[in-house]
């Protein structure tokens, strides 16, 4: 697709190196902005550049924040000595709307992925080692994705752990709540039977 | 979603704004930009703000176009007697692609749509009537979508055209070439039956 200036080619080019973007869809979304006014693509193209320019991290657990210390890690309420370690900011979304979760989280900030050249250095591993290093923590809670990259970042993070005086968990795999058995993939329905726990309020044995 | 960083929720809001993007992709197409280098992200947004800024139009067909006329319309080898009225560059670039149309383009750079609140006068009609006005096309080919914005800006610029002493003609709608009848919609093949043509090298009578 050659076009007849340079100006639109860039924007195209640019757009299209976004995940799940093609050309053509990169070529819907320029022509859209150019249906709107002047300010308002500054105003969508300002935020863009802020947000990377000017992001801040929680110092303590490393999830995108306005203030130095985010608002769960600075909440006198939360149980600091439980930490959940997750992939990214989405993630401490997902579980904080389940309300289930009183400690604290880590936010990795990825996983590691060979095929991506991200190895543990390129996320906030480091800094989850200093935070435990550092007492008071009892238990990590693993909630990563079920992913290659997950169980490769799980497995990774749960040896260093290990050489730590702190109790490593992961959150639990099996059939969805509301899910048919048959229509799960045969990984999870295996693993959820091997996992098996006793019913609840049923006589212990 | 209340997020932990007004700069985060700023450029999710923005490119939620885009069509087709709602806010769960925005968040991963932000999260994306926040692991690229800062100069990375700076040439994005600035290859959108140029966009928006710096366009121009080709002062005759009124596609995008870096020089003041463009290629199509400064090249003497095309037929300028002829006209094809067409929604933006891309349908211009898939007409390029067929290599079937010796004449020059005219771009609206949108269709009449009341729902979006757009008419005649925000688009490049005013522009193609002066073209007419100023003599020497002979034809000017409606090439706009079968939908019904499509069908009610044909119907408008036919009206207006024919007040011109020009022919007004419009591209055939009917079954795709390669195409099944049975998978074709009722419309399509309604209309293809309706203007069915004489079967090439048949006999006169």
């Amino acid at each position: 697709m050659s076009l007849s200036s340079s100006l639109l080619e860039n924007a195209v080019d640019q757009l299209a190196t976004l995940p799940g973007i093609g050309r053509r869809t990169a070529m819907r979304l320029a022509l859209e902005l150019l249906r709107r006014e002047v300010h308002e693509v500054v105003r969508f193209a300002e935020a863009i550049r802020a947000l990377r320019e000017n992001v801040r991290y929680c110092e303590r657990c490393c999830n995108i924040s306005d203030k130095p210390v985010c608002e769960i890690c600075s909440n006198p309420a939360r149980d600091s000595g439980l930490i959940c370690v997750v992939e990214d900011i989405r993630d401490v979304i997902a579980i904080e709307n389940t309300r289930q979760f009183k400690g604290l989280y880590h936010v990795l900030g990825g996983v590691i992925s060979p095929m991506d050249g991200i190895g543990p250095d390129d996320l906030h591993t480091h800094e989850l080692m200093e935070r435990i290093a550092q007492g008071g923590v009892r238990e990590v809670v693993l909630a990563l994705g079920g992913t290659l990259e997950g169980d490769t970042t799980g497995f990774y993070l749960n040896r260093k752990l290990n050489e730590q005086a702190v109790l490593v968990t992961t959150i639990a795999r099996g059939i969805s709540v509301g899910a048919e058995l048959d229509q799960a993939d045969e990984i999870t329905l295996g693993r959820s039977i091997a996992d098996r726990k006793p019913f609840e309020h049923s006589i212990k044995r």
